[in-house]
């Protein structure tokens, strides 16, 4: 791992040190998903097909899943999987229980009551990508929170054929909508519906260039679909002090290089010591894993960054802006207020990033890239929306008329002040009649 | 304007009378904002200095707005509507400060403790049009949730010269970073930054076309800045039963039909003679607004619709979604329930379009063209973000691991496995040295 030491560097250097790598940006791949998405339109579910042997190599016997075929995956797995799997649907649900939001309601003025309310997005589509191995855990950060916002309709598309452990998840999180469609074709077959998979509004869940591609172009049509957040490749940062062990940290570094050769990993410490025996720790866990020649080119572009102190990593992280951020010093809490710009915060030594990929609690779908400056992590709040209402009295209307008035005049909105004006003097008239009477 | 009896229209005609005009794809004008974009990126200040005389046909002494021309335009302005912008302020604020999140932080297990902490939005660009009004009111609706949320960085800028109102609430909402810039250049300046101009994270408010493709543009570089949300014309959809007023409903209608000749307008009701005492009272209503014309081409597109009853009235307007849903029924918030996809609702009587866009303390910047469905009503959760933090006692890390070690197991990642088995072993190992101390 490449060590520098934050003070001797230039403002441009600082600056490329930190720079992430270039993406692709699409426009090679950007024609290919669109003859994808307009097959997908124009023939549906034949199209669906006639994709999925050409990219997935099998002809599943229909689009959907049955629900003899999700009995005959759960009756298959063994019981560790599912009851890890169950303790960690239990952990997210609690977490993601607690974000429901509180509801909102004040008189702003005597007479003018003003809610917030929340309603679940109707329906929505979660893309769980296939490969090597299969993805439970990313079923459950997106199955959870649609089953507790309580979203009408959910939609799980992901490319056969389906392991038994994302059919097992699915079932747990409600889910009865599953077809066998990857790729570009399922993220076109959620956004403008197929015979057989229906429409969503919005959509959510990871993929390779081909899928976040799509999703792009869906979520740029209004006739298409919302998605969850733009996606950048997985990056992990770690604040550590001297009081931090270095085989911990090296196994953090590594459980990150070891997503893909695109992972980022920083160090960020004010200890050279702990520097090097991070690197040296590294080096040794390296060789017994399975996943070693993925990591090491993740470590090839990776940095250990030697800070002035502590206050000065919080700050090259909160410039940084990671994904993760795991941070091993003597007390980690006390920099929590100080820290920005992350999208999931481990504190201390026994937080390792692979309890919240999985099983704490917390959401594994989160902004990266830099998009942590202004998108959160993945949340309950994602699978609703806020709408607000007003309802005023009459006196809570002849209290505000004057202000409505003044301000629709000063910018030469006459109707806008008129709509006002005319219940005022039906107000005014019932009063006179009254008097009258 | 034309009346439709739902129950005798076609599937097909039904989705017709929802249909949305479709807005000019931006393809035209996607390259005359590139080259705008890209002049500001390189020429910095000189461009927007260039740009304003060519669009604004005024030469600035400064692209920013100095603290005296605050000054003089606040000695300048009128009590009447100081008093006013004053009152918006104050509503609008106590609305905006009900919607702070409350905290979250849970035990999903003994010893794993999960929270949702959030975190202002560092640096946010306001864009407020010009035209022939000035529109303070935006100002509010964009200002007040920022100077709540704690952004603290606070850019507005608008095309000169900006109206003493602007200036005036630019003051109430703490803001200091004003410029005389306006359309696309100003988004461009805004999102990468010139000499004078911050650079921002984050891009919010209404403009032209130009204005809607350029935000477009630079929310697809990751480079540039997030933005708040689509854009499409603004819409008002009415429900009324037979004990509405049909005076307040032209009112509200024609308030909407006002804004531009793009305006959606909607009545919904199971009441054949309201529809026809609304239709007549807006013909004689319009013959005194000064924006009489705007209006009349607006309401050429409008349509009332007859349905069978108020619950198919539900039906119909949460299937279209509307931007501004007002109710006018006997017992309006016995629907609110039922009511989905609108960006603000209007329950009653009393409570006119109008006070929303100015001053009952709800935001005005609403999603429209059918993003209701997966959009929010501009509110203090734009103007931050939410990040995810977890720490583990030893204890709780060791009753998780098992769950972990197996996901990542089925998922084939060692590494992740082994991040939290070598803490797991170093526990032990603990344990084993005390019991033999
Ligand atoms: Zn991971
Ligand atoms: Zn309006």
């Amino acid at each position: 791992m490449k060590t520098v030491v934050w003070e001797t560097l230039s403002d441009s250097q600082k600056e490329a040190v930190l720079e992430r790598p270039a993406i692709s940006d699409g426009a090679a791949i950007g024609d290919a998903v669109n003859d994808v998405i307009n097959l997908v339109r124009k023939d549906g579910d034949a199209a669906l097909k006639a994709l999925t042997m050409q990219f997935d190599n099998v002809e599943p016997e229909s689009v959907a899943v049955t629900t003899a075929e999700v009995d005959a995956a759960v009756a298959r797995l063994g019981q560790g999987i599912k009851d890890a799997l169950q303790q960690a649907y239990n952990n997210i649900t609690c977490f993601h229980r607690a974000q429901k939001p509180q509801p909102v309601r004040v008189e702003t003025m005597p007479g003018v009551t003003c809610e917030l309310i929340t309603r679940p997005i109707e329906r929505v589509g979660l893309y769980i990508p296939g490969g090597s191995a299969p993805l439970p855990s990313t079923v459950l950060m997106l199955g959870v929170p649609s089953q507790i916002a309580g979203c009408q309709k959910v939609v799980l598309c992901s490319p056969p054929p389906i392991a038994d452990e994302i059919l097992y998840v699915a079932r747990l999180c409600g889910i009865t909508e599953i077809y066998n469609v990857g790729g570009a074709q399922a993220i076109a077959a959620m956004a403008y519906g197929t015979e057989s998979v229906a429409k969503v509004d919005k959509i959510f869940g990871p993929g390779n260039a081909y899928v976040t591609e799509a999703k792009q172009q869906v979520s740029n049509d209004h006739k298409g679909a919302a998605i969850d957040m733009p996606a950048g490749p997985s990056e992990v940062l770690v604040i550590a002090d001297t009081y931090a062990n270095p085989d911990f940290i090296a196994a953090d570094l590594l459980s990150q290089a070891e997503h893909g050769p695109d992972s980022q990993v920083v160090l960020l410490t004010p200890c050279m010591a702990m520097a090097e025996k991070v690197a040296s720790a590294v080096s040794e866990q390296l060789t017994v894993l399975s996943r070693a020649e993925i990591a090491k080119q993740a470590l090839g572009s990776s940095v250990i960054i030697i800070a002035e102190d502590l206050e000065e990593c919080v700050e090259i992280s909160n410039r940084y802006g990671p994904e993760h951020l795991i941070v091993q010093t003597e007390f980690p809490s006390e920099l929590l207020p100080l820290l920005d710009n992350a999208g999931s915060i481990f504190l201390g030594a026994w937080s390792p990033e692979s309890v919240g990929d999985y099983a704490s609690g917390t959401n594994h779908v989160l902004p990266t890239y830099g998009y942590t400056r202004t998108y959160s992590s993945l949340g309950l709040a994602d699978f609703s929306k806020r709408m607000t209402v007003q309802k005023l009295t009459p006196e809570g209307l002849e209290r505000l008329a004057p202000t409505v008035e003044t301000m629709a005049d000063a910018e030469g909105l006459d109707a806008h002040r008129n709509a006002v004006t005319v219940r005022v003097k039906a107000l005014q008239a019932a009063k006179e009649a009254r008097e009258e009477a």
